[in-house]
């Protein structure tokens, strides 16, 4: 509890651009996100006021963090999972707990439990050695810490696979699923088990990052829809999430299956600033401190997502790409993340509402190169 | 400009909620507000991470604050006149300048000038002594640094004139004008000369506050609307206004009267966050740095923002009152300023938007007394 404000405080663990969008939405609950950042810079540590520098390997800085929260959350999954049983234990509340958090953490488990709970996921199986590897091509999923298609191998070829298993990193080995398109949803879910489930989206990859993302999904039949927002509900509840779960689906000629979990705030989720009633961010918040949960309802119609990656060195500065792109589309709602411009580096998103889904496809997708490419 | 970042940095001079909403808006443009607050707990000085401690009439601290801001904008009218000058003179980009930011700050000074411009206003003389008021009832007006109803006197008497005439404040006096109701417009715009206009709205006071805004203003003729947004847009252009301007009108039965300016975003334009394609607090920062302005459409076609005043003391916390209201209307938008809760001080406000204004109207109103009173 913030005593000048008698409002409550969460804290949040990484300092990415989770953290920053989510301390937007915490000051409209009239709160100030604390947030423990690895470096000054971090996206968040430029926005936030109440900051704390530290690793979050380092369990004494995870507990003197959380000193003075309401609860804690996480702007990722790379708290080990002994750290985030360690905060509960030591009083903390902490959601997502570590029960749940485990299996957004380690591909396997996730993989063994969605098995049992008979949610459908590609043929899998873990990997000791090559021999384990049935059928080519195959992608190999390092267990642990991948994202944005890092520590994801597709492999053709027996040698392609051995030098991957002999890196050491344990992984799990997956079918190619033959899949039409790639889906995601969001549902938040409450300790009191409330749930809230967001409209189905489509997510369009590009070597491995999401570059687009689609609400709602173009052309979902209603029926498939609500399996995956059932599903999404069947697997918060059974995996005792609190907070926000984004389910990374890919839609197969025979049905839906679930590729990835995540228990926070997700790119997949990012139009919901504008383009729901309630955004991911405070309804993540919402979750976390169990007040109920908002309204789910879109915007509009049609909005399309699109991300800013970091372009090639020398141009434009980014200032004079938004110039442009604030001239050429006046209507585009634009998020920096305060990063460093890298080359291939989320450095923000742009989101485009409307009525045809083509049109604000076309024009979130043309706003983002501009503020990659100045044209 | 930020290194860190390459964007530009606003200062805003003032750590209230505009500052505090102006902040949540930088912070999607990828910047960081830097503000100027007079207390640590004030509204923006509790969520932003780059917060100098100062008092707005201290030039040295000012000039202090001013250093390494792209521009200096603000949160209020009372920062002194000379004191703008002088920031301009020392070559900080002010925006508003001081030629435009004094017809905000002097009542006197705006109605003469809106008079020159042919503006309509209403009747009025600047009071020397009770013998200046030639008709009762009659509006007295402090000259300088009013706002939420002080400063302005309805007086019915030469009894009750003197009584406010001999406390020595500047004052001027206006005819009470027979109006229908209260209109407001906001408008920005930019160093290059660029406007951009919002939906002509309705604010309905209590008691001299606004408690309601709706938006766009029930039954107005589009010839009406069209006159305002164009009154509105000729002020901002002949006074050289840089930034969002508040036009608030009275709607008499012979046509619309200009009552006051603010060249900042402006409690009539908070519905603008959810209800414009572009909120006025990230217009207001686009406007002063130059950037193309962005769309002003709304987003439904009904929008109700009602203000959370402070209610009595005792009975629930304003957190229980929280949990209350989304329980009650997961669809309302809340924003809370951090403020102590005093009685009769608006501590945030609530957004509603639909199809029907009736009913948004009563769900904002509705919600607003929860977060006041807790039912």
């Amino acid at each position: 509890m913030d005593t000048r404000t008698g409002l409550p405080v969460v804290g949040m663990v990484g300092g990415g651009q989770l953290a920053r969008m989510t301390h937007q939405a915490a000051i409209a609950l009239g709160q100030s996100l604390r947030v423990l950042a690895a470096a000054p810079d971090d996206g968040a540590a430029l926005v936030a006021a109440d900051v704390q520098l530290g690793d979050h390997t380092d369990l004494d800085a995870l507990l003197a963090f959380a000193k003075g929260c309401d609860v804690v959350t996480f702007d990722h999954e790379h708290v080990p999972t002994g750290h985030v049983r360690a905060l509960a234990t030591a009083g903390v509340t902490v959601y997502p707990g570590a029960g749940a958090l485990r299996y957004a953490q380690d591909k396997r488990a996730m993989r063994e439990r969605l098995g049992e709970l008979e949610v459908p996921v590609p043929r899998w199986a873990p990997v000791a050695g090559v021999a384990d590897i049935d059928a080519y091509p195959a992608v190999l999923k390092a267990v642990r810490g991948g994202y944005d298609g890092r520590g994801v191998h597709f492999v053709s070829t027996v040698d392609e696979a051995r030098s991957i298993v002999d890196s050491g990193v344990p992984l799990i080995v997956e079918e190619r699923v033959p899949l039409v398109r790639e889906l995601a949803v969001q549902v938040a879910r409450s300790p009191f088990g409330q749930v809230a489930v967001y409209p189905v989206v489509e997510t369009v990859q590009r070597d491995g990052i999401c570059v687009e993302v689609l609400a709602p999904a173009p052309g979902l039949p209603e029926e498939r829809a609500i399996e995956a927002q059932r599903l999404a509900i069947r697997v918060a509840t059974a995996l005792d999430v609190v907070g926000v779960l984004a389910v990374e689906l890919f839609e197969t000629a025979s049905g839906l299956v679930v590729n990835e979990l995540a228990m926070r705030p997700h790119n997949s989720g990012h139009w919901t600033i504008e383009g729901a009633r309630t955004s991911q961010f405070e309804q993540h918040l919402r979750a976390v401190l169990d007040y109920p949960l908002g309204e789910t309802a879109p915007t509009a119609p049609a909005v399309a997502m699109a991300n800013v990656l970091g372009g090639p060195d020398g141009g434009m500065s980014l200032d004079e790409r938004l110039h442009h792109l604030f001239a050429a589309d006046p209507g585009a709602r634009v998020h920096l993340y305060g990063k460093q411009v890298r080359p291939g580096r989320k450095i923000g998103h742009v989101t485009v509402l409307g009525s045809s889904m083509d049109a604000v496809r076309a024009r979130a997708t043309r706003a983002a190169r501009w503020l990659r490419e100045g044209s």
